[in-house]
């Protein structure tokens, strides 16, 4: 299943850092029939209307638009704190060492919007996890969320599930 | 002419700091319709078959993939320095302070390869400008650059032609 997409993300090895195999799907995107046909295909399992698709900067900047045009809707930005230039709300998430901040505009959703999270990979899910909360806190509602890869070892979509939201990945890599 | 696209833009005062005038396209992002009408009018606009959208970290990645699927191109990533996990070449940019380097994949691109250039907004054109250099230096041939939003005043537009770039945006915001 999605073999023929699996077979163009290359892996690096010792990226960012000794030990971790980097699953690299810049690959990927230089395929005019790879990246389409990962939109076409994530597209086809969104769940019912959504009237916004978010990305998580960066890499998720990239199919929240490719995928919010055929789904008819619009796009609203996760981003590190500090680059959004409007109010924001932010929220912190853990890293291995340390913490990080991710915000979203305060008025970007309409209450009740109906938000698909959407990113490039999932790892722990600590990212995707705190996306999740920071929509909800904005008003919006969020049941699903969608990622070209994961890393099943790390447990990411069972952080995200344990939050109610239903997750789709196009390719796994188990023991990444 | 894209004034229904111009009204979709909010301005925010002394972001990111005091005396800018931030042209803030996330409210144009939040828009269907708004979103839509954007990509179908850069897509109107390209001259002739591109294999190729280069978009550059990270709003320009909003556009890229958006852009390369009706274009039935790939997509090529223009990041900050020590993002991209593969082999890269690099380039320096001036800023106001200092300078700032983005990198490329220096596999990315065949020999040859035709590449549309896009980002979000261009100002005074340093970073596109060492952009097109970058996918020069990694092969590519570069011949336009499309932008949602200019700033003629802050002179980018100029520096590209310079280059030899057809340029293309859909909104001017003169006095910026």
């Amino acid at each position: 299943m999605n073999d023929d997409l699996k077979a163009l993300i290359r892996t690096i090895p010792d990226f960012p850092k000794p030990g971790i195999q980097f699953r690299d799907i810049t690959t990927l995107l230089l395929s005019p029939a790879g990246l389409a046909t990962c939109v076409e295909r994530m597209v086809a399992v969104v769940d019912g209307p959504v009237d916004l698709v978010a990305g998580i900067e960066a890499r998720g900047f990239l199919f929240a638009a490719a995928l919010a045009i055929p789904l008819q809707a619009g796009v609203v930005l996760i981003r590190k704190d500090g680059k959004l230039p409007g109010a924001t709300i932010a929220e912190d998430y853990a890293l291995e060492y340390g913490t990080d901040r991710i915000a979203i505009h305060a008025d970007a959703c309409a209450p009740g919007a109906r938000v698909l999270l959407v990113d490039d990979l999932i790892a722990t899910g600590g990212t995707a996890r705190a996306a999740v909360r920071l929509l909800r806190k904005a008003g919006a509602v969020v049941t699903q969320a969608q990622f070209v890869v994961d890393l099943p070892d790390l447990g990411g979509a069972e952080l995200l599930s344990a939050e109610d939201i239903a997750v789709a990945a196009l390719v796994a890599f188990p023991g990444h």
